[in-house]
């Protein structure tokens, strides 16, 4: 089986079926062909996830595809657009169908949920790393960014805070809990959040007119409000007890013999937990409440915005947030 | 130096300055926010190259940079299309900064030359590695695909062929000639052509309204006419010699002792050329040798299009296109 062999009995069956979507022309040509929707404007993002860097060696294939669609489709999310469209650029060591298919099946699921359409994409040899390019719409001048934040706007995070560190910990520690018991379910769901986010694509859609600033969490809460703060020219004061965690981080089971603090402090550095932190005017506290109940989501203000450049305590003690450094 | 500060020092250099493309937000915040041209489609292609698979090793890091944008390019330019924007995901096996400044070099001379905007990015750490994914515009329904192909169209080929592969044979045999003697000044030509091709952008662009169907011809003149003939369900008859090729591939002496078809054969097997392979009717001669006239560009006129599926000789022996396989 060739490489267009491979391409067309695994790929084609994510490719776009040109639903609603603008989709003249999808893959099979030198480029797709697609429609704007009309009185909108683009969003487009992309991200790169390399195996053994951005997920474990160990990480199923079914869990790679669909985290790298989820990552991609959480930058999105953190603008308050809709998804539009992907490409998909993935490089393999070898032409495992078995492989392939179960990542495909992955990244399926997410598609059937979010409706993106695949429009295009390249398969290449060599060590297994994944590219996506996602493009999503949002009305003209409604995008969220990350400079709006104004001083006295509220600081405010989604879900809770720590699956990705927990998960992450999980494999590393190779699934066995320091007492040799089998994980209690907190545990497994943190490891299922760490493998297979989900993008907070209806919250951000709905924050538009709300909030005033954006970003999802990536790199860790506080570098990410830090990119928010620097963007905004402002500060935030945290209460740092405040900031939800996950059952997973709360136990600290997972971070061995460390105070709670420190696994707080952990957990707001470590990445991979993509959910939203945003900024909204204390006068939109009743939207934001009204619209936590209507999604079912958790959203908890952890803060608010301050004169300054930097993220301090109640006590005016400085939080640095160091996030993930690549070189 | 971390990954944000290599960043913002060498690829926000490349960054958009916003003119006259729509771009309402560029790097820097989760997407770039992108206002599309009025009664435009966009078409949308991406590309990955990887060291030792789609350049050779020793290619310096200004080539690389161009020549990762370049091909890139090329697909838009078989689609008719005006470049609009671009996004690269680079993956770096080290913080080498005078690599990546020859990288941003080589890149942002084909910016200048052809005004796309560089939007977006991802930097990580593994081996090298660059996906790039570009969108152009094209007013609605003109783009070119490769399913207009026509029983009775000609079939062109742009400037010449074989390139690719003389500065590829190049590289490999060590920029040794094989009687020892310094490379002529033809052989060089194909070498900077096959490092740093160009994409033929502005032919694209007026052969909208003229040509049926177009693709670039990147994997091998015969394999991606191939692909337009599938595309179009017809086959195509070529006259092999009638086919123009480099100068480098008529001397002949860069592929040992072989006959003047064997050259041939291998020429239009091999990729790297970036020309454009198009159909057109009949009654467009006159304006496909105007175009030629006036953008001073080689459009040869190599065979035409008949019934069937694959691409034959006057004779009517088959011509295989074998194209490149990655697996």
């Amino acid at each position: 089986m060739n490489e267009f062999e491979l391409i067309q009995a695994y790929f084609s069956t994510l490719a776009s079926k040109g639903v609603g979507k603008g989709v003249e022309l999808g893959i099979g040509d030198d480029c797709a062909i697609l429609t704007p929707p009309a009185n909108s404007q683009l969003v487009v993002s992309t991200d790169t996830l390399i195996a053994g860097v951005h997920f474990p060696d160990s990480t199923s294939a079914f869990d790679i595809g669909f985290k790298s669609l989820a990552v991609n489709l959480s930058d999105l999310a953190a603008m308050g657009a809709s998804p539009l469209w992907f490409t998909l650029c993935i490089t393999l060591p070898d032409r495992n169908t078995q492989w392939v298919e179960g990542f495909c099946n992955g990244m399926a699921e997410l598609i059937q949920q979010t409706g993106i359409q695949l429009v295009g994409g390249d398969t290449t040899k060599g060590p297994l790393s994944i590219s996506i390019h996602v493009t999503g719409a949002v009305p003209v001048g409604e995008a969220l960014t990350r400079h709006g934040a104004c001083v006295g706007d509220d600081v405010y995070v989604s879900g809770v805070i720590g699956h990705g560190a927990a998960g992450l910990e999980m494999v590393l520690s190779d699934f066995e809990a320091p007492d040799g018991s089998r994980f209690d379910e907190y545990l497994l769901d943190a490891l299922q959040r760490f493998n297979r986010p989900q993008p907070r694509l209806a919250l951000g859609q709905a924050l538009r007119g709300i909030a005033t600033s954006c970003i999802d969490i990536s790199d860790g809460l506080l570098a990410d409000l830090q990119h928010v703060l620097s963007a905004s020219e402002v500060g935030a004061r945290l209460v740092l007890e405040s900031v939800p965690l996950s059952d997973a981080v709360m136990a600290g089971c997972l971070f061995g013999d460390k105070s709670e603090r420190e696994n707080r402090l952990l957990a707001c550095n470590a990445g991979d937990d993509y959910e939203l932190c945003f900024t909204a005017p204390e006068n939109k506290r009743e939207s934001v409440d009204a619209l936590a109940a209507e999604q079912i989501v958790t959203l908890t203000r952890i803060g608010s915005v301050v004169e300054g450049a930097s993220i301090v305590e109640k006590g005016g003690e400085e939080l640095v947030g160091l996030g993930y450094q690549h070189f």
